[in-house]
């Protein structure tokens, strides 16, 4: 389960070569409106390429969307010498990614995650999916790309909300890492991005995510630590969700990676300096979610919710310090209803 | 992609133990119609698991069907600690181990194939799928089953016809190994049915599926080796099923492997006398698929759209002898035309 992933800033020719490569009969590239407005037109080997287009945004990363892109894949004569580009964010990388994989039983495709989020998070670990019956990527295969190629030069196409989101991932590999990479995340400029120092940046973070993954690949223990903030931030996003104000991805698992490191603190003796920078960082990039203590037992039904979790109870990734991450972890009530308290001190709601 | 094949007509033991070992917290049983009402009450290991029937037959083997499949998963509460056990045919373990394989990204599965042709091919080897757009098992994955029970003590639940179709994969098996395997093949009775002496006969004929499969588990080189007697077959079978009189999977390929073995004759000497025994004993076993020369066109176009053809050739497995495999032909279609002739004069039609 390993994915040759190449950074770099030059898609065109890195793209060019892995098709010459290749010796595909058909290159089929899979976009949303938008990425097929503004990045497709910068990539010049693809101009020939069969284009499927697919509508963006998670609400339609389903079983509906990933048959009409069989259907077309049939249409334009794919065969298993085709290859597949996904160019977009988490969902078309997903949704393609399973067309790709279950399409005559697996063609090759490329992923260009052309957002923050995707590129450090989606695009890698070999995770593809769909949503079904509301459920989140609850359909899906683990399958590699060909490859995938990580850039920066993309991201001036997207809004700064996209690119805090994908940020929060970030931050979240600079915790299972070390102090000195968080540090450096939270001393970084989010806005105004610079290209480079971006590239480096996402670097490091994939390489954290890849050697978990690579000890784990089908996520039976280890793999759990890039869980860390996701049993409450896959809460919040929920709640949001179901209060007609979705939040984006990225800002929940920013708070939630907040609510866990106080959690972690409790009960594995995380710093509570380190938890204070956290805070600090998350209040004044992402603001804070909003609650109160009437909201804590509708929160916590969606904790026990969470795939990840067993026989009803919540089940949380946690830390004893940067980088030293201990999984499987049950969680009291008592326990979340504490932290929830400590959570709207420090965010100051 | 490696499967752990269990030979044995205790299945209810076998079973009881795996899914004691597994330690599951639910189990899940996939039926059709026939398999619930025949096989289901003699395993009574399964008799608190939940059940999902789907309809029976290759026509059902659809993305609506394994869409009501994964939608009866999430009901009975499936998790990633589930195992789905698929109990029938090859339409049954084809689309649960699609099923199972993509749901939640992939769930453990127990195949037990409850007719020859299932037990003898789409068991083994790690092909799962659907029909898509008219195409077989064109949406699909290459997945691991737990374990595949393989038994002969549910044939006795058998049409007859059903029985003679599966003999003709392990015909071609025989053909594929040597010699003594093939006449021991053709020496034997189909009908009656001697439940202890088959099962003998059908672990020799996994072994060579087993052999093959591990040498190339994606379909990249030798395994085409299996392929062999399909090509043709293949396109008799979509010609009777245009023609409004589908004929069984199974005599097709009967059919088919006398067809490439008169190939393997004219281009690669495989031995007239072989030629002649095979001929004989699909002649008295399967009758013969009737076609004239006006047939001819058709069925080479049906062959040049075989899954395994590229750019618009014909592509066949041959033999120069039993167990001495060629595969990736290129056939003209002054070879097919003459083939078609010798094979008419072969069946006496």
């Amino acid at each position: 389960m390993t994915q040759k992933i190449i950074y770099s800033n030059q898609v065109d020719t890195t793209l060019m070569t892995i098709i010459g490569v290749g010796n595909y009969n058909t290159v089929i590239v899979l976009v949303d409106e938008n990425t097929r407005r503004l990045v497709l037109p910068r990539l010049h080997c693809l101009s020939e390429a069969h284009v499927i287009e697919m509508p963006s945004g998670d609400k339609n990363k389903t079983l509906d969307t990933l048959t009409a892109v069989w259907q077309q894949l049939e249409r334009c004569g794919a065969t298993r010498k085709s290859l597949l580009v996904n160019l977009g964010g988490g969902v078309v990388t997903d949704l393609g990614g399973m067309a790709a994989a279950t399409f005559k039983r697996g063609i090759d495709f490329v992923n260009v995650p052309t957002t923050l989020l995707a590129a450090v998070d989606a695009s890698v670990g070999g995770k593809t999916g769909i949503n079904f019956m509301g459920l989140k990527n609850e359909i899906g295969v683990f399958a590699c790309a060909r490859s995938v190629i990580l850039s920066t030069c993309f991201f001036d196409t997207l809004p700064i909300v996209e690119l805090k989101s994908g940020y929060a991932e970030m931050l979240k590999h600079g915790m299972l890492s070390n102090h000195s990479d968080f540090m450096e995340l939270v001393e970084s400029d989010i806005i105004p991005i610079e290209l480079e120092s971006m590239l480096e940046l996402l670097h490091k973070s994939v390489k954290v995510k890849e050697e978990i993954v690579e000890q784990d690949p089908k996520e039976h223990g280890q793999r759990k630590a890039l869980n860390f903030g996701h049993t409450v931030g896959h809460a919040f996003e929920s709640k949001a969700l179901a209060d007609g104000s979705p939040v984006p991805h990225g800002y929940a698992v920013a708070w939630g990676l907040v609510v866990e490191a106080v959690l972690s603190h409790m009960l594995k003796g995380f710093p509570s300096a380190d938890l204070y920078v956290l805070a600090g960082f998350v209040k004044s990039n992402y603001g804070a979610f909003h609650i109160t203590c009437d909201d804590y037992d509708e929160l916590i039904g969606l904790m026990r919710h969470d795939k990840k979790s067993r026989s009803g109870e919540v089940n949380c990734t946690l830390l004893a310090s940067f980088g030293d991450v201990r999984v499987d972890n049950s969680i009291g009530d008592d326990d979340i209803n504490a932290a929830l308290d400590i959570y709207r001190d420090l965010m100051g709601i």
